[in-house]
């Protein structure tokens, strides 16, 4: 699996899910499982990492393992961490890293009394910042904006809303956008280089402000493009 | 009109749209005025912005005046000039613009060769910096992401997608939501405080990205949040 590989051959990839045991990891492995992949869940513990796998209501190819171990295994990865521990994960996993496509799912955000709001980040976004610290690898930035709660509940089955795809790497962000668009209701984007996935990491402290006022779990979609649905 | 004013009060509002000469000022003209209200487009010039109100097909009372007549004689004023001339326009008229609401609809975005991208904004963004030289005026910002092209297409009845409202006045952004629902297709949904608004700014950029890609008008929805469409 390279990223020269055409959106064809998405079949039965090997995922890993680094921070994979975290509300939206868990619930990225487990669609990503039930589209028929095999999915590795990484954790810092094997044993957390096997329980969120039992757990989550996956697919027969879920399982768990330490992060490298996971990222070793795995064809394309998943970063989905607390962005506290984003620079410092990927700097240490570099080298099982390289020569992958790495999503990065991450969004640098606090809260205060006035809710949430997005972080400056010194690189320009989480997913700049580990295209700097994995030289080697082929970073894309997607999944930002999809609620773990609608991908973690048994009883939906369609979850409705875009996911947009940014990266500097035509074949990687083709393969991105094809795995998106395998999780039923769901349609991979392209939105973009790298230098602009900052603002799109950022517009989730927008979507918990809906959230927060609509009792919802808002998502987007893109208006007026061609992509169908499946 | 207050910025107290509870959202049954929209109908018949004198509205200005400051730059609105510009193809996304006279698609805002066009739309509002369609939808019952008084427009005054504003210009630096008083002929141009007669001219332009005369041109775009809008409703029976949009006309044109220069930018201060416009913001004098309006109950609530739309920015929507070029980036570049926003600070100085503003300050120039903050008397005339004070206890009034003021939505502003500025994108600061750079082009290169690989595309747009925001500029860094000092205020965070163009709405903050409204905010800054406009002390006594209650700024919103909405209607960032809506093409042109399709405000101004006489053959397009719908447009169909959402505009983001961000604001710290609830009166103030629940009236902007209100005058949005009213173009048919067009929804407003509330987006969080004025601090959250760069980024709703800069994914301007990551549209002009999608509309490269897929030769579209890409607006957004946003997915899961109640409010109805008309």
């Amino acid at each position: 699996m390279t990223a020269e590989a055409s959106p064809a051959d998405i079949s039965h990839l090997t995922v890993a899910v680094l921070g994979g045991t975290g509300d939206e990891g868990r619930g990225l492995a487990r669609r990503l499982s039930l589209a028929g992949h095999r999915v590795i869940i990484g954790s810092r513990d094997a044993g957390r990492a096997a329980a969120a796998a039992a757990a989550c209501s996956g697919g027969p190819l879920l399982s768990g393992a330490v992060n490298r171990d996971a990222a070793t295994e795995a064809d394309i990865v998943f970063v989905a961490v607390p962005w506290e521990g984003h620079q410092d994960l990927l700097t240490a996993l570099a080298g099982s890293l390289a020569g992958k496509i790495v999503v990065d799912c991450v969004n640098p955000m606090g809260f205060d009394s006035r809710g949430a709001y997005p972080l400056r980040v010194a690189e320009g976004s989480a997913a700049e910042q580990a295209a700097a610290v994995l030289p080697g690898s082929t970073v894309v930035g997607a999944f930002h904006h999809v609620p773990a709660g609608l991908l973690l509940d048994p009883e939906i089955e369609r979850v409705e809303m875009d996911v947009l795809v940014l990266g500097d790497d035509r074949a990687a962000t083709d393969l991105v956008i094809a795995l998106a668009s395998q999780i039923p209701g769901m349609r991979g984007i392209y939105a973009g280089r790298l230098r602009n996935c900052g603002q799109v990491e950022a517009l989730t402290a927008n979507l918990v402000s809906i959230n927060r006022r609509y009792s919802a779990h808002a998502g987007i979609r893109v208006t007026g493009v061609w992509p169908p649905l499946r």
